[in-house]
């Protein structure tokens, strides 16, 4: 791609408005995911990433629930795409915070790698269920353990870290935690935050995390209902990939991307060929 | 009870329509189960079920997905209540049968102590699932090649043995398999067809068995949604015990059992009593 950053580009010379940020989904846009193993990089996302450090602003708005910052981070750092743990943005951490805030006390359905987010954090008594678990921990057992805990609340409340139908690995899809949301709704009646995209509450963290507008901003993304409707939901452009969960049928859904592009180096190349514009 | 039957019974002594045939619900009515073991029978209704077969028609209708009509029987008969193998009714077999007629070639996700009603049925290139597995044999991976199987269908179809919100164990509520069919509609946007109660199809199982027509039967069941509002909706009349799921606020739900009482023997006396009438 050509090296012009948005400083350079002038106005006349492009059409659209100005992208000033970019928030990147992390699976299926960076990498796509392979069970127990790091995963396999998508063609020239490393070089996109590296591009927008350098000439943008980026910040990676991700429903990942199964690891901490740092090691989804590290993850990608092996993989050769350099994120910054800092610039790394999933649910874990954005929930054990409206715990604080709204002095709850969950129990937690969550993996054994974000229980650090809610040290310090009451669990005792639980008075709702924050629920990030699929694959390797998911079981009757520990699903059942949150039922209970839920049926027998007043005014269940279930905090969800994402709310998806489905998530894509190299062997297939995978049914995801928005399922047993589902399911733990039809047996109990309960209520549902979705701390993860689409939410807008979970859509803010990127947006004050980049410390602009939301009109200036583009999410990249492969999910078109919860990643690209979601942002513009927000008020921000939101960019379909077609890497990573993407299928041709998604063209049916209620949901026009304001830009379709085979791979995220292709939509960045694109963005900053037209001065940082779309 | 006096051993009372209804041809002794004169028309004039008696208030009510005519009982001549008894349904029965099982777990959570005749015992309650324990995990990975037997369980406890509820007191008196070995009495109960005796009673019935000398002075009545009945047969058991269950949701009990986890075992063959052999072993329903057998584990009954174990906790001293003698119900004949030929006389019970569970979804597996009758789902079997369905798929039989239908040519449905069912992704199986069911118990393996079921399988053997499946024999013969072509399994291949499935075109619909089949779930009835909750507890030890359900895990992520099995109720995601369901997923995978409905979500590579152009017009997905999961039948569920049953579609309670939950089960009861002596140990405590347990999530059912309809929060999973709830869970797998929200992935992959199956159509969910229940054969169990309180499906009108699964009902007139338990009817044509009796050989009468339903405003001659009364179901005892501990669902009040499923088994009492389910049996009230075919016509027959329902009658909750206050063993099993049952709970207090059940007051506040929606459906109006014909008689409540505190266990099927105090259900079966009362009709008995009244000259099988209700």
């Amino acid at each position: 791609m050509r090296m012009r950053s948005n400083e350079k580009s002038g106005k006349g010379m492009s059409n659209g408005r100005a992208v000033n940020g970019f928030l990147l989904d992390i699976t299926g846009v960076l990498y796509n995911s392979i069970y127990k193993s790091d995963g396999v990089a998508i063609a020239k996302s490393a070089e996109a990433v590296d591009f927008l450090y350098k000439h943008s602003n980026v910040k990676f708005l991700s429903n990942a629930k199964g690891n901490s910052n740092r090691n989804v981070a590290r993850r990608l750092q092996r993989l050769g795409i350099n994120v910054r743990e800092e610039d790394v943005i999933t649910p874990a951490p954005v929930v054990a915070q409206y715990c604080r805030e709204h002095k709850l006390r969950p129990h937690l359905f969550v993996r054994e790698d974000v229980l650090q987010y809610f040290d310090g954090i009451d669990t005792s008594s639980p008075n709702c269920v924050v629920m990030g678990e699929v694959e390797e921990g998911f079981s009757f057992e520990r699903i059942n353990r949150a039922f209970r805990v839920l049926i027998d609340m007043p005014k269940p409340l279930l905090i969800t870290m994402g709310n998806g139908k489905f998530f894509q690995r190299v062997d297939g899809p995978c049914i995801d935690v928005g399922a047993f949301a589902a399911a733990l709704k039809f047996s109990t009646n309960c209520e549902v935050l979705n701390i993860g995209k689409p939410s807008r509450f979970y859509f803010e963290q990127g947006i004050n995390a980049l410390g602009m507008k939301p009109e200036e901003i583009v999410m990249v993304g492969d999910d078109l209902m919860s990643d690209v409707g979601g942002a513009q939901a927000c008020g921000m452009r939101g960019i379909q990939v077609r890497t990573g969960k993407w299928r041709p049928d998604f063209e049916k859904l209620p949901v026009t991307p304001d830009l379709t592009a085979d791979c995220l180096y292709d939509a960045v190349k694109l963005i900053a060929d037209n001065g940082f514009r779309l």
